[in-house]
This record gives C-alpha cells, structure tokens and sequence, in this order.
C-alpha cells in the first residue's frame, strides 16, 4: 500500500473527506467496546471455577505439615503456596512470601516500607532530598503512580527489543546515589511484550548501583502468560543471576495469579533474597498477623502444582490468541505500509503496544471514545502520564469477544488513519 | 481465706516449701497449654465451615447489581459487604470500605499513610519533630507495635471500669498538637472486657484536639463478641456521635470476622465520615485494584444479614462461655480473698485481665513456662511492653478446652501463690 506520506495535499483531501464519512457512519453504529485494561475475559475466569469444588464443608483445611489454615498462623504463606508460585517464577520456596491477592499492594508495600524506614539499615527515603526510579518507557500506569504518590522523581529509560537500554541504565545507576530503583516488567512487558534478553537480565544482575539501598522492582507479573506454545522465550530467573554476580540483594520480584486464576481473588508473592525476605519478614509482622491461608490452600488443591498451572494457563493462551490476532489481523490489513503507524505483535502478556505518528495519539484516542471504543488514556503508558512524543496507544485485547475486537480495532484503524491525514495536512 | 499479707514469716514459709513441692509435682506432669492469644479454637472454626458450600463450580459469582467478583472492580468493596460489616458495628455501607483479612494491616496503613502524606492535608507526621498517641492500659500489644515501628510516642492513659480516664484524655489532646491520636477497643477492651460507657462514648465525640489531624482510633474488634445473652452492653455508635458533636471527622472505625468466621480468612472494614472515606480510598487506589471480593460475596451468601451473624455469634458464646467460666472459677476459688490477685469476669471479648501483686507479673509467666504453660509474656499489654508495675497478665481463654483451662488454670494459681509468697518474704 503506498504511504500517507507520498500523497499529495489534493489526495490527502480526498481521503480525509472519505474517511471522515466513514467515521461518521461508525459514530451512528453507538459501539460500546473497552480496550482499557487488562481484564480477564469472562470464559477465561469460568476457567478456573472448579476452585470452588475443591473444598466442602467436610474438608480438612490443614497444610501438609498439620497447621490449621482458617486459624492465625504462618505470616509468610503456607509452605505449598510458596513452592507453587516460586515454581512459577523458578524460585526457592524458602525465597518467596506469599500475601492477599495483589502483586501492587506488594510493590507499593516494598516503597511505602522504604519512605519510611530505609532499605536494610539505610536512611529512610522520606529524609532524603530527592529520590529517584528509572522507568523504562513504555510502562505501567500503575507503577508510575506509586512513584507519583510518594514524591518520587522518574527518569525514563527507553525500551529496546531486548529490554531497557542497559547501557543507560548501567551508567545512571552508577553514577547518581539518589536513583534507588527501576521498574522492569522483564517478561511480555507492559505495553510492549517484550521479554528481556538473556544479556539484559545479565546485566541486571551485575548492576553496581551507587545507592546500597537500590534495588530492581522486577514485576514478573506475565511470567506464565505465553501466547503461543513453541518456546523461545524463557526468562532467564534474576534471582540466582544476582546471586552469582555477588549482589544477591538487589532484586525484588514479584508475581501473582491475578491472570492466572482471578483477578480480584488469587494469590500474589514476593520472591527475594534471604536477607532481603528477613527483612521484609520483620516488617510484614508489625503490619499483620497473616494473610489469607485458606485462598492459598485453594489455589494449591486446585492446580496441584507447576504443571497443572501451566496445563491452564494453555486453556488461556488458547482462548487469547484468537483474540490478540483478531487486532492483529486488522491492523496488519489497514495500516501496513502506510507510515503512520507501528506495532508489535507480541507473544504473551496482556497487550498490543501501538506506536501512531507523533502528535496523534491523545486525538486517536479521543476520536476512538468519541465513537464508542475506549483505550487506555494516551501518555498513561509514561510517567506522569505524558508520553513526550504523544504517539504510544496501549491496546488491551483479552476482555472483549474476537468479535468484539475485530470491530473496535477497525474503528481504531479508521481513527488513526483520519488522525494522521488530518496531521499531515496540517504540516 | 485468710489474705497472704496477714501470715506471719513463719507461716509464709512453710506455705512456700508446701507450695514449692506442688510446682515441682506440677511440672512432672509435662503440660503443654497455651493461653497467649487470642485464637478461635478449632470448634469455632469448624461451625464456619457450611461456608464453603456456598459456592459451587456453577454459581454466579455476582453482586446483586450484576458486578463480576471475579474480576477487578469496586475497591471499596462490595455493597453487600458493606452492609454487612456496616450492620455490624451499626453504621451504614457508605461509610464503610471492606478491605481483606486483617483489620490490623488496615490500622496499620492508617498509620503508614498519616506518617507519609498527613491526614486530610495536614503536614505528613515523618515531618514533624514529635507524634504522640494516646494508649489507654492495659491494651493490645499489636497496636503499641505499630507505634514502636513508626517511631511514635506512646502516653499511657489508665483505664476504669467506663473506659480510660476522659479527664486526663481531654486535658492532653487540647493541650498538645503532637498527639495525633488515640487507641481504643471500646467493647470488650483488651484485655480487661471493658465496655465503654455512653458517657465516654460522648466524651470521646466531643473531643476538642489540639491537632485538626487528631483521630480516634476505634478498634471495634469484638462488636458482636458478647458471652451472655442478656443485653446492657451496648455501644453507643461512635460515628454518629461524633456527627452529632460536629466533629464528623474525628474518628476511624476497624472491624473484621477474623474472630467471626475465620481468623485467617475473614474479611476486614474501616468505617469513617465521608470526607475520610473518600480520601482512604484516593490514597488506596494507588495502593491496590481491589480486595478478594469472592470472599466477601462468600461471607455474604453465608451469613445472608446481621440477624445471620449474630445467630452464628450465639453459638460461639454458647462454646466460649464455659471456657471463660472454667478459668474465673479457679480463679475464684483458689485466689479469692488472698490478697495477692485481682481480675475482671468479662461479659465478652477474647481476655480475661489479671493483676498480680506489683512486681510478681514476669516471675509468674516464666514460672508457668516453665512448667508448660504459656501466657502472653507480662508487660505486653503496655507501651514498650514494660508494664510499670510489673502486675498485668493477659490470659486468652478461647483456644484451649475447658478441661485443658481448668488444668493451665490450676497451674497458673500456684504460681500466682508461690510467686506472692517469694515477694511477701522478700520484703
């Protein structure tokens, strides 16, 4: 297809008028479709509801070691939930807690802990001038927040298709004591799905930060979440990476079965060093007594272990994939070749990170809404949620129906070609 | 009985060898009990389990207004919940956010939040140079935790039989901007079993602090605890109250099911005025996407409404009762008019409060270890954990069997003697 950009301003003319028609006519369609967030979809929750019939009023609600779950006890998890979801992540039992039901509240837990009482010994941040995260872009809205609420200074980082730019990582972290962070989502990552090289987590490992206190945010939460079944794309596990480059502290990573089993009611976990988990040990026992035991004992009856988890996480990929390549296919048919846009198609996670011309995605997105299909906001996938280049859109294709997709993304299609023609006619 | 303090030294002493081959009989007998805290036994765990029927692999897991519990949604929790944990402590579901499974991490975040970001705009407390709370005594040990951590200055305010001692709580929170707050278990305090009368529960709504980020900390933790059936122990509901004195602000309510249906895994509120509301729940959106709401549409469909709960409630008085009994009858008849112990019959609750003679408090716990009986370790129940006395002793009567109670018990008055003995020598 020939490019926008080769078009005269009559041509251009005449495909804006058309394609403002046809907009027109989408408008009149009342579509109400969301591609904001990643959601389950209904059939994938119903997936999972067999969870419900692995106890009755009759069971046992004991561990195997004999402790009661539905009583005070075990503040770290039950010893078969930290073997599950260390599984998942490829971590000792014996380097995992396992908490409610939210990764977040676990990543908001490790800084909040931090403003006020430091990091191992060290000064609590709140008693710092400044404090700052490296963020590699695109991100997650939600990490980004964190940062916000607490005053925290974020330093962009770009991605690359091996993962963040290291060198730039290495430098700054080396340089500037006041950088006590980075935010990675190393595997499908949020937007991207990009999974972090074998190099890059390598790298990672043999960070030598100036701050002792700095540690990597690794946000694991896609560890199981491969879209297509022929391998390639294994993390290599940071923990025991960070062990042999002699820093075994610097990394908390984190995981949950939110997309696992459900959102709202699954099991999340932190997995860190020994000292690292001593330490957040002491101070989970002033905040609570314990977490609920009795979810944990669920998610275990249920997937039994590592394997049964990934024999449903297959159900899932095989019900998604469907989905992502319904946008997929849309975007491929509409916009290849015409510059005004780019996408990666990736092979896990829970989106499809969309790159428009600069200067167009706040208005695609607003002409999407206009029409009845909602996005993430644009900029959200950037701290303070200002993308510099207004041009990353994130599309999150696992709620709606195939269906459903295919409609909202040639709605979308037709917002960024209108968009961008309107862009350049404006130049 | 003749009181101890009437016996002559020679009297003393030949009690003490007769008292001393007692304790060492006792302790051939090789106990194993455990009256530290404040745990359900297994029967009343066991009258919950109908809860997991609720559900099947094929129920709808909706709320009445059709929001899908398995997914992310409602961070405040669900409406039905609200109501129920609202009817609990008599306030209505607005007011109320559901959280998780433990109360005590909502105080604590409470606390943590107040200690980064103020209270409603006000400075945050890790600013200032002092924060102060008020701690009435004897209390509960984890509250004076979450002080210890933060770094916050704990004033102890004694406690009568109607509560602490308003005089002295009004004279301090107006004269002194640094007390941030105070906290209370106004049903059935722990440990003694007090209930606050009305006049303190309007004393309390009529405050007039010093500092606007002052807040009662009403740690509502056994609102439906009662152990007799007959009525005149109702609180007066503090929330409205403090509307009705124009300080709608003034107070943070907490309250759970862990000593309901299930201490690992019941469900968690705080309940406050709108404006507190509303900002616990901005700053909470940052924290989390949402609580396990299948387990609060479990304690729902389970419990189906206050009358359902409180029905429940009976049936736990009906099995805790004889175990408190069990214990005031040794006391009563071993202890009774000696002179060297007083305590508290509560009508409800998790404790019974002992008070030894001054200084024999850590003596008597140790010797009752020593023997196999664990108690909660003497001076637990006050800031620091150093009892100024040295006399309180926290026994937590619920886990145990009656049986085991009267034995623990039997063991527990001996040592009270032979460690009152040892002191009346000494002098």
């Amino acid at each position: 297809m020939k490019s926008y950009k080769e078009l005269t301003k009559e041509e251009l003319k005449a495909l804006e008028a058309k394609l403002q028609a046809e907009y027109e006519e989408a408008k009149r369609k009342g579509l109400q479709l969301d591609m904001s967030r990643g959601k389950p979809s209904v059939a994938q929750l119903d997936m999972a509801m067999d969870m419900f019939d692995v106890f009755t009023a009759k069971s046992l609600l004991k561990t195997q070691a004999g402790i009661d779950c539905r009583n005070y006890a075990l503040l770290d998890g039950i010893p078969e939930a930290k073997k599950l979801l260390g599984d998942m992540i490829g971590v000792p039992a014996e380097n995992v807690i396992v908490y409610g039901n939210s990764s977040l509240a676990i990543m908001y837990d490790a800084v909040a802990r931090a403003m006020t009482h430091g990091v191992m010994g060290s000064v609590p941040w709140h008693k710092l001038d400044k404090v700052k995260f490296l963020c590699p872009v695109p991100g997650y809205d939600r990490h980004f927040t964190i940062m916000q609420y607490f005053g925290i200074e974020m330093i962009p980082v770009p991605m690359t298709e091996s993962g963040p730019k290291m060198d730039m990582v290495e430098a700054l972290v080396k340089e500037d004591a006041a950088i006590k962070g980075i935010w990675c989502v190393p595997k499908y990552s949020n937007p991207q799905g990009i999974v972090y090289s074998d190099e890059t987590v390598r790298r990672f490992a043999a960070l030598k930060p100036a701050a002792a206190d700095f540690r990597i945010y690794w946000d694991n939460a896609y560890a199981v979440h491969g879209l297509y079944d022929d391998g390639g794309e294994d993390l290599l596990e940071i923990l025991s990476e960070c062990e042999k480059a002699g820093s075994p502290d610097l990394v908390y990573e984190f995981c949950s079965t939110s997309k696992v089993s459900f959102s709202g009611a699954g099991i999340a976990a932190v997995a860190a060093s020994k000292n690292n988990i001593a330490e957040i040990k002491k101070a989970l026992s002033v905040q609570t007594i314990g977490f609920d035991k009795i979810n944990q004992l669920r998610h275990v009856w249920y997937f039994k272990d590592i394997n049964g988890l990934m024999a449903h996480m297959k159900k899932h990929a095989d019900l998604i994939r469907p989905k992502f390549e319904a946008v997929e296919n849309v975007l491929e048919r509409e916009l290849a070749g015409l510059g005004i846009g780019s996408w990666r198609n990736p092979r896990g996670g829970y989106f499809i990170s969309f790159d428009a011309m600069e200067g167009c995605a706040a208005e695609i997105v607003a002409k999407c809404k206009e029409a009845g299909v909602v996005l993430t906001n644009a900029g959200a996938t950037f701290p303070y949620g200002k993308d510099p280049k207004d041009s990353n859109i994130r599309i999150a294709p696992t709620f709606p129906t195939p269906e459903e997709l295919a409609m909202a993304t040639d709605l979308f299609v037709l917002c960024v070609k209108l968009v961008s023609v309107g862009k350049l006619l404006a130049k």
